[in-house]
């Protein structure tokens, strides 16, 4: 969700950790060293910028960085790994809402910054191959003169291995699926050392188990990707972006529903509180109504567009919603679309030095009015600041609860109430997390959610393709 | 793609296999027969149904099938089959073209079709959970009168469980997706006797890995499903069908490739070529010029068809194709369709007495002309009547090779034009099946398209999840 970076030191490794990892082994060290000169460093300031992302764990840096430049690079310091045991974690955008970069076990970060490069865009068959490190924002101003555009959008200007890693989503995917849908292909390189190319560039395929699919979501505990093909999707002939009050969250999310059942195409539908609209008119200066409130986008043609929007205003009338604040030039829809990815950063200043717990549940479909309704009133039994805002179209919403990082009674509280909004969501048959992933923090929700026979399983595979364990070790699993 | 069953004994087990399975042991026998009764049965009529499939290889029946109809009941058979070592062949249409229900290595066909309820239709929801045995066409009778449909539909009224387990797609693919994207949850049977829920009822989720993908196209190597929760989709307002002859394979997959790009939200678009029109002629007694051929779909609103209608036109018109022949009211429609999905055994009759061997190649969509020529040289070449079929929305097509069974020499050159099809596809960049699965029969293409990497890490989660090589062996890998 975060748009911008804004780091600060913050509770520093030996006051959260038992037993410090030990040193790395010397020859490893020499390895590494020999073989990426000064993008190999055990710099503390280094290590402590790759030691925090945007989630409220406490700090845990790596014992050294490794910049790598090239898949051969990713290849040589995986095979060191595993002879010395070292753990890898992939570290790019450090836009991670769930500790995935922390190194809590030590080892080495693995910085994709520089695999930044755009390896091939194909129009003509609507797909981009780039490596790691290019973020979402650096491949749509590639694909600019091509028509076309890569729709997934998280808040943060992510990478699109972090949001291969993370199966991220985002405000699109109501309309263009997730990174599960649009990533086609992936180099990767195993454990072992050995590269590995999995999909085609064709868009199906029944050619044996979908270890596309399999890595798409695997946090970095299978495999290190080193390029990725992802699919694009023409720009739309049409688009019209508005904003749409509503009386009640109820009025707001039953439009939703209503407009989802009817299949109308919507390829936004974002929903904000009054508290997250409220901290984005502060934080955007904009001045929309502060109350529960729907930000749409529609895609098509002119005429298609206009249908969508007629049938849309009259479910939002019959469910008392209105009227439409209307973005209809580009510029305005920019600064609509800003302001609701900023709304991570807004949320946050609404308690300055606070650090964000968000909750990340997606629910069916028709559940999703009770679900947030009892986030609702989850939250103000607990008397934290949490406005709730989220990806409504696909039943998956956020709830920013802000934390004293300082206090850990207060972190213990954020975290009941976390818990609370995952079992109510897990009781109605959704998931613990729609689009974050697991990391060190929703492992206990993971069993809740999957059952322990299907988490043997996941490990199964983890041990079958790491059996060593040096890849992200102890996220998603203990 | 078989519209229906029209089998007949072919070679006996015994002129293929050099070495017959040893006999099921005792114990095991006597426990199925305790626990399942005359459902488990030794009877070689029975052993022998369930020893063919609609592809082109020779029979290979179980040696007992077990006609089972609870979860409890898999769960019982695959801890005796763990047991003592025995094969277990999921079974239900029996319309893979793949062989993948074929025992050649002994051991029981697992018969789902008695698990064939449909366990709860959620139309709030957008999703229905099915045993296995549910056929496609049964699940969408069961949805008549909701507004939603099941849009995944291979040419045989295929089970939604082997429609899971090959990752099955067909003619609406190209809107709607394929098993990949519409399968949401699965309940399934590990190898170890264990039960296993994966995915939630959420339309996405990023709770670990993707255990519901690596399940879907498993080909009933990892787990025997129990129930499957699938997505349903709204009818659309209007549709339209309409057969467009072009004078060029090129002329027609042009016209594709161009509304694809567009980004054109085609339904439906079947390429067939002027033998596939010929044979459908023929069989199903209708009239279409004998040329290479689109059948399209649309989907949408009143308006958005008759836009999605004037543009493909405009494109069909400007690669001198047409006129448009519509199909307006139903149960034209229903003809045309029909007509389509009997498009196999349309062209079987085009040589009584022969197999058909078919390629089920994909590529990336600017790629298909290219794809498509090439098949076509290379059938021309070949000598075989292989008329050319597929679903080119998605870049997909088939040829349908017709060999006479009991001719080893014409076997081999049939696979032989069938390796050149699928090299040629995979060099530009495609996959060796988009839709049928690997089988038995494209085990070495899986190789040469994967890479002996993925493949290797493919046989690392055979080898974790079913370590004893129970679940369908020989199928996938060697």
């Amino acid at each position: 969700m975060p748009e911008e970076a804004a780091h600060a030191p913050r509770t520093p490794l030996a006051a959260r950790k038992e037993t410090p990892p030990a040193p790395l082994p010397e020859p490893f060290v020499a390895e590494l060293r020999a073989r990426l000169g000064e993008r190999f460093t055990q710099n503390p300031a280094v290590c402590a910028q790759h030691g925090h992302d945007e989630s409220h764990f406490p700090d845990a840096p790596p014992q050294a960085v490794a910049f790598v430049t090239s898949a051969a690079e990713v290849q040589a310091l995986v095979r060191a790994a595993a002879q010395h045991r070292v753990p890898l974690i992939p570290f790019a955008a450090g836009s991670s809402l769930e500790g995935h970069v922390l190194a809590p076990l030590g080892g080495v970060a693995v910085d994709f910054t520089q695999m930044n490069r755009i390896l091939a865009i194909e129009p003509e068959n609507m797909l981009a191959t780039v490596e790691p490190g290019v973020t979402r924002t650096q491949l749509n101003a590639a694909l600019k003169e091509t028509g076309l555009f890569f729709p997934i959008d998280p808040g943060a200007d992510a990478t699109i291995g972090g949001m291969t890693a993370t199966r991220a989503s985002g405000t699109n995917a109501v309309r263009y699926g997730t990174m599960r849908e649009n990533v086609l292909a992936i180099d990767a390189v195993l454990a072992n050392g050995e590269p590995i190319h999995t999909g085609t560039k064709a868009r199906k395929s029944s050619a044996g188990y979908d270890l596309t699919r399999l890595l798409v979501g695997s946090e970095g505990t299978l495999a290190l990707f080193t390029a990725i093909t992802v699919r694009l999707h023409p720009l739309p002939e049409a688009v019209a972006a508005a904003v749409c009050p509503f009386p009640t969250i109820g009025a707001a999310v039953h439009t939703v529903i209503a407009a989802i059942q009817m299949g109308v195409p919507l390829a936004r539908v974002e929903f904000l509180d009054e508290r997250a609209v409220a901290a984005i008119n502060r934080y955007s200066h904009t001045e929309y109504p502060e109350t529960p409130t729907l930000f749409f986008e529609f895609h098509g043609s002119e005429s298609a567009v206009a249908e969508q929007i007629e049938l849309v205003k009259t479910l939002a009338e019959e469910a008392n919603g209105g009227p439409f604040l209307w973005a209809n030039r580009p510029e305005e829809r920019t600064r609509l679309w800003a302001a609701r990815h900023k709304a991570y950063f807004a949320c946050l200043a609404l308690r300055p030095g606070c650090r964000g717990t968000t909750t990340d549940v997606c629910v069916p479909i028709a559940r999703l009015a009770e679900a947030v309704e009892a986030a609702r009133r989850l939250i103000d039994a607990s008397g934290f600041i949490a406005p709730i805002l989220g990806h409504v179209g696909d039943g998956n919403f956020h709830t920013l609860i802000l934390v004293n990082p300082d206090d850990p009674d207060e972190i213990a509280r954020a975290e009941a109430l976390n818990e609370a909004i995952v079992t109510a969501a897990l009781a109605l048959e959704g998931t613990c997390t729609g689009e974050h992933g697991i990391g060190l923090g929703k492992k206990a929700f993971l069993r809740q959610e999957a059952g322990e026979t299907a988490v043997a399983a996941m490990r199964a595979v983890k041990q079958a393709l790491d059996p060593l364990g040096i890849l992200n070790p102890g996220k998603i699993f203990e």
